[in-house]
Formats: structure tokens, sequence, C-alpha cells
């Protein structure tokens, strides 16, 4: 389990790879991070999902909040709402928008995003290869049923971040996905893994969008190695965040089970479910996919370096079949 | 004199206006400001002399430094820095960068500079109709015989902030002036102005520049109205900055008089120089500048509006005649 390829969102993502770098100190990690929650803000490009991952693991993360960076102050954001000028709210801190303005101002020259962020990672240092899904343009729009303006899309960062997912979401579309492409790097890892690691992020907008790039779920399928998930359902509740809004937009319920059922025993080869979802084990397994129940709740380092040991010895298992 | 045009370049001008809209409450005052000072840093477009007279006369600029604004801080700054990005020698502080995101936006959206200044002055509210010379993009580049690189051209902010002006200037030129077109609304003002002042802004980097826009000298020469300057030469020395250094490229002695006759009696109709020039007023007065020696130094508001109202009166004797 030399080479290993996670397929990351943002917060649970980067906290759960933090725990793989301690469990496998040796191994060669592979990101591939999704990008459908980008979006342009104040004329610059916001990689929401990538810099997290990129603070947590290079020390910069702002660490109760999840996302942004330690020690922020937000005097630019300030001003841009003195001129009138927003969204206000979509949180930017003075130190954040330094990224935003390096990305902006190499994409501008031409680099394209999986370059900029070799380019960023250079100075955060990770300790894993980041690869942005794609290097075309992907945006997750939500289809939402709103009270005042009837049935409209919007950015997910606007469903996510400004109505807090608290209207309806009809569907979830990852638009430019059909035409997208993997960026460089991605399927080459894909194929040279030992393992494929699901964390526990959002199935639907961050795995299900990275998934939803042509070529990379069936990269995945043909690799012929152990594809693992984490569930990010806890007792029928998200562990973090609102997955369970959108789960309902893909007609899946909020369960560890129907998590698992849904990635499909296509995909996935083995599913690891917190202790509190014991009972839901055999109901995954009867659909052809291991499943074990261990501690999933990413309370620090360690706990979550064992949720990650955890996945690599059910890979293993699955791997001696 | 209710009509007033001042050619502005970045402190100097910024507070000389200050004092004139204390001297000249009532007055429709317009001010045409300098942008071959502009410069992209970061990708972003950075404006410091409109800045400076948009700060100076909203209440935001940094009073002791004469630019940037007021509590200002530099986490993006150093973010950039801790990135490799620079140049670090341009002093971009956090609130100052929102100005030039904001910009930067409105531009890359397709507005011309002269509209983002107007939207920019809806905040600052800065009592005057502030322009930009040109909507087209004029950038001074000064010639310098450096010591390691040889005889090159480089940025006017490079030579003037980063090297200090340290190094020989052999030549000022404002790259793209002669392709460039004055900005809406320039040349209306000028033709209904009663009055044009030069304000104590270098000659050579800032009124020169606008002057290098064509239609701009021809419009104030046919205006028929007094064009009136003050000396940012006192007892042989700039009052502020190092316009000495720039007036050596151009062949023009850094005295009050020397100034006065580099603009010439076929555009200047009357000149202040301080009381300590008070020698060199008879010799202005030899080459057909209606001149007289009062206090030139912006030392307090107050001593700024008794200038302009110095100039004013005098505009008013040329007028008379």
């Amino acid at each position: 389990m030399r080479r290993i390829v996670v397929l990351s969102g943002g917060i649970g993502g980067a906290r759960f790879l933090r725990g793989l770098l301690r469990a496998a100190p040796e191994a060669e990690v592979t990101v591939i991070g999704n990008t459908g929650d980008d979006i342009h803000l104040f004329g610059l490009k916001v990689c929401p999902d990538l810099d997290t991952v990129m603070y947590t693991l290079g020390g910069g993360i702002h660490e109760e909040q999840g996302w942004g960076r330690a020690d922020e102050s937000f005097s630019v954001k300030e001003e841009l709402a003195a001129y009138g000028v927003g969204p206000e709210w979509f949180g930017l801190g003075d130190r954040d928008f330094a990224t935003h303005i390096v990305r902006t101002q190499m994409m501008g020259a031409g680099y394209p995003l999986s370059a900029v962020t070799e380019a960023l990672c250079q100075r955060w240092n990770p300790g894993v290869r980041l690869l942005p899904m794609t290097d075309d343009r992907v945006e997750t729009h939500v289809l939402v049923d709103d009270e005042r303006e009837g049935r409209r899309a919007v950015h997910f960062q606007e469903y996510w971040v400004r109505m807090r997912a608290g209207v309806p979401a009809r569907a979830v579309v990852p638009v430019g996905a059909d035409q997208s492409k993997p960026a460089p790097g991605v399927l080459e890892a894909i194929a040279e893994a030992d393992v494929v690691i699901f964390p526990p992020s959002n199935p639907v907008v961050s795995v299900g969008t990275i998934l939803a790039v042509p070529g990379i779920r069936e990269a995945i399928a043909d690799a012929g190695v152990p594809v693992v998930g984490l569930s990010p359902i806890v007792g029928d509740a998200p562990v973090r965040g609102m997955a369970d809004k959108v789960l309902a937009a893909v007609g899946v319920e909020a369960t560890a089970s129907a998590v698992a059922l849904h990635y499909g025993s296509g995909l996935l080869d083995a599913w690891l479910v917190d202790t509190v979802d014991a009972a839901s084990v055999a109901g995954v397994e009867a659909a052809g996919i291991r499943c074990r129940a261990v501690p999933l709740l990413m309370k620090d380092t360690e706990a979550t370096a064992e949720m990650a040991r955890a996945a690599l010895t059910i890979a293993t298992e699955v791997d001696d079949v």
C-alpha cells in the first residue's frame, strides 16, 4: 500500500489526510481534489477545497473553523464592502486573498490550475501530491426551490454558504463536467495506485463531482486495486456540514449504508461505518461490499490516523481475496 | 473663478487640492490626474496618483506618509512574499489592495478607467470631479544608467520607489502618450474652466505627463483663461520627493524660475514662487509670466489654502489685463 490515491473535498478530506500521513508516513499520497466548488469572487479565482487541503496539511489552517487561514484578518473584505462590492457572505481573509491573487495572476499568465496548484504547494509542502481533478472549468450548481424566486440554479457556494442549505435542493449539477478532462497526472496516479480511498468527504458534491469527470470513475474501476471508503454519515447524520441536504437531491438516504450503496459495488470494494452504525454492516456486505464498523469521529489526528489504518487494513483484506 | 481645473500628480497635488477646497468651497473643481505612474502589480491595476488624490480628499489617506491608507496592515503583501511573489519594494497595504481589486475587476468587465474612478469616488466623495488624464495606457519609463546593467529603461515606479532615484536619469518617456486620447470630460472641463492651475506637482512626471496627452496642452492654450502654476521647487530643492532628478533628465535646473520657463509663457500666465526665491521673480516676469513670491510650504491645510488664494488672486489679475 505504498501508493495511495485519495479523492478529496475540503474539511473532511483534509483532516482525514492528516491522519493518513501519520498512519502511513512512507506512502506516496496523491490527492485528487474537487474543484466543482471553485468560484470567481472579486475577479479572483478561489479554490476552497484545494486550499483547505493545502492549508491543513501545510500548517496554515484555521483549526477550529476548518477552512481559511489561522491568525486571519479581514481588512480587504471590509474595504470591498465599503465600496459596495460583494458578496459579503463569503469569508475571504487577508492572508487567504494572497493565495487567490497569486493563483489568478498565474492563470492570467496562461498556467493551468494544476501547475498553479503545484506552485502554491511549493510554499506549503503539504506532504502529498495535490492535483485538481481537472484543469477545465467545472462548476457545481444546485437547483433550488426558492420561496420568493421560484426554482432556479445557484452556484454551490451560494447554496452552501449564503443559503446554508436552508432550502430544498432538487438537483446537483456539475456544470461543464461532461466536457472536462482529468488534469495531468490524475489518470496516471490512479493507474499506478495500490489503493484508492474515498475519505469522509461529501459523496455528492465532493467525491461525486470528481467521479463526474469523464475517465476518472473508469480509471478507478479499471485499476484493479482496492477502493475503500469511509462514511461521512454517522448515526444518520453528517459528521460535519450538510451532506444530508445534497444526498436528498440525488435520492439517497442520509445513512452510512445508503451512501455505500450509492457508490455501489461496481466501484467500491470496502466501506467503513462508525460503531454506532454497526447494524448496517450486514446490509452493506449483502451488496457485495466488505464492511466494518470502527470509530469514525476525527476528534484528533491520532483518532484520524486510526481510521486511516482501518481503511488500509480492510484494503489489504480485499487485496488478499 | 467658479470652475477650476487642476492638473495633479500624487502627494503635492492632493495636498494642494485640500487647501484649494478650503479656499474656494463653492468652486466646481475638476482634477485631471496623472496616470503615467500606473502600474500592474500582482495582476492588479494600481493608480497611485488617482488614489492619493481620492484618499487625501476623502479622508482615508495616511497623513504622515502622504500616500496609502491610514490604519493600514500588510497581511496580503507578507503572504505574497511568502509565496515568493514580488515586487516587495512597492508598499501595498491590505486596505489599499481592495481599491485595486475593485478597479481591476471593473476594468476586466470592460469599464474604462474614467468610469472606474468615478465609481470608486462614489465612496470617497472627494469634493472634486476626478478624471484620469486618459483611459488609454500610458506608462512613464525612465532611461537610467545602471552600474551593473548598463543603460536601460525602467518603469517610473521602479526608478522612483525601488531605486529611490539613486541613479542618473537620462530621459523620461511617457510610453504610449502619443497614441492616447484625453479621457471623456477632460477637454470639456478645460474648455469650460475659468482658471487652470498647475499645483506644486512634479513638472516632468506628473504635470508634464498629463500635458503629453495630445490635445490637453492645446486645449489649455486655447481656453483663453488664466493658467497659474505653483513652484514645486523651493530654495533650489524640491519641497518633497526627488523632482530635481527628473528635471535633470529633461535639462532643466531645479530652480523655481527654471521650471516656470520650462512650462513657458505660451502655456503659463502666472507663477508663484516661495518667498525664499523672491529674487527669481524678475527673471520669470521678464519671460512674460506674471510672478509673485508667497509662502509655498504646505505645512497645514490653512497654509495651503492661503497658497490657493494667492493662485486665484494672481489669476484674477491676469484676467483683468
